[in-house]
């Protein structure tokens, strides 16, 4: 038995992460708006970093278990080199 | 004579800027609700984030043009702080 | 049959890579020394940690290739779960 | 009355970082010799990158009180210049 949540839940968990995201992007459009102090801007900024990081590592590991961990032979060696590919552009910001 | 843009302009830049960062959040956010290609959906991430990192690196550029250059004596050294500590939260990623 | 470099020639690019890293730490060591320009010793700063972006993302390619997709059951499961800690932390720089 | 540390005091603080990050990387090369666990490899090469982040963070804010402020007129604005770029480069990774 599998006890990770569903994929209809951990879509919704993710959806719900990023409308948060867009809200945040929003707000960050608003603080420009209203000329707020450039720091406060930054601020807000590097919590939508941090928010979208989590949702790339949420979808790294949604890909590892479901697409590489259950495909087999040649399949799974593409899926992993996908895989390692996405990783790097994240890590190496590319 | 300055040649940079004014105020105006780099605000408008901003911004639209911002209001594409917002579309592509929910586009990733579409993406995920047609449950497209976890890597697609990496993918488009990644390009969200350096679109990200752009305006965080402008609001570093006018605030330090604007507010450290411009200040004087103790107001100086404050914005200065500030500003070494919101470059420490984008580079270390807190 | 496989084409990918075998564990000893890869252990070898893989120690040739960080004696290169070691020299560079010892490089921006030598700047500082010499009071060289701050915006030039940065500049090999940032070199070098590219160069260490990379040796972490060819370390997680190996994990991914010999230790993940390799065992089985149980193992498979928690080698999995290292493995995105360990992607999770060079993403998120904790 | 200025209560930060001397430029001396400063480089000699650097200097010891350096020397241990240097230490750093020799260890992730013997732990790659002794085919030690990617993970705990990897585990390493955070820490490594986070300290030099710090360092990277450090070298930023000496540039930044002592050059960038400091200076005038148009030697300030190239210094400035200057320092946004190397930001840049640290924050993208390029």
């Amino acid at each position: 038995m599998d006890d990770r949540p569903s994929y209809a839940e951990e879509k919704k968990k993710l959806r719900n992460r990023l409308s948060r995201i867009e809200g945040q992007v929003r707000g960050i459009s608003k603080m420009v708006d209203e000329e707020r102090y450039c720091i406060d801007v930054l601020t807000q900024l590097s919590a939508t970093q941090r928010a979208l990081d989590k949702v790339a590592i949420e979808l790294v590991a949604d890909h590892t278990r479901k697409c590489v961990i259950g495909a087999d032979g040649p399949e799974q060696s593409e899926r992993t080199e996908e895989l390692l590919e996405a990783v790097s552009r994240l890590v190496a910001r590319r």
